[in-house]
């Protein structure tokens, strides 16, 4: 199969759950973060693709990398707001432009839906991954203004039982 | 009335849509930020307060301090997380503790409907504001970590036309 092919950026359906679920783990295996397991994740994702809130974007097949996205509405947009919740590549396919061809797409199917807004919340410390969101437009500042913002959050209760 | 009883926060139905929309158009305007207009808020307001998806806490009536949600559904958590989008109080009426009775309300209300996770954006130089909301629990690091998390975004289109 042509390489460049092979890893053009697509919607994921449903039956890339178990996949996505695999890339999640792996992610927060990486990050040294909990993550209730591969079982409840796909679970979840094969309820969640199954509706029009979430949608990912994928490259390969079994997927090796994914963009996990969730739309709400707001307030202040007549279109939805959409929140980059995951992007991960596997880590022997880094370095190959497959994050951006996602990107790509994730705005192009962003527009196509009337999406207005694109969020992402990324840590302080990972600069290659602000270099990487700033050169697909993305700002931690308001027009206008220097003023970064900050992402806070409190848990209600453990949210990693199935 | 009992300015205990007149200031108890309480869930917003539509019919408070217009004095909503009335406090984050002050809201805006207080902080020289873009605002589509009272009427285009309310319209939304009506709209989004019919469905399960956001809820509003204010209080008053008319509606003199207010915050709103949306709940939307995440891959690590089998209930929702909720973003508090926006949270405003009249400014004659600051300093009384109108604001600690919302949020409290807003975890109780939370809890009550399984959200798992609260999640606020607030600006880096608002130190008050992070105050506020870490003496409610929230934190802009995760447990055993000291690193912050930044908000970024990137807009489609011109989100504030109707």
């Amino acid at each position: 199969m042509d390489p460049a092919y092979r890893w053009s950026p697509r919607l994921a359906t449903v039956d890339d759950a178990a996949d996505v679920a695999g890339l999640l783990d792996d992610f927060n295996s990486e990050f040294d973060t909990p993550t209730p397991g591969r079982a409840v994740l796909a679970d979840r994702l094969r309820a969640l693709l199954a509706r029009d809130a979430t949608f990912a974007i994928v490259a390969g097949t079994p997927a090796e990398a994914v963009a996990l996205v969730t739309l709400r509405t707001n307030v202040w947009y007549s279109g939805d707001v959409a929140l980059l919740d995951e992007m991960y590549v596997a880590p022997e396919l880094r370095g190959r432009g497959i994050g951006s061809a996602i990107m790509q797409q994730l705005i192009s199917i962003s527009t196509e839906r009337r999406v207005e807004l694109i969020e992402i919340n990324v840590d302080e410390g990972d600069v290659d991954a602000q270099r990487f969101y700033e050169r697909h437009g993305f700002s931690s500042t308001e027009a206008g203004s220097t003023e970064r913002a900050l992402y806070y959050s409190r848990e209600i209760s453990s949210g990693l039982e199935p």
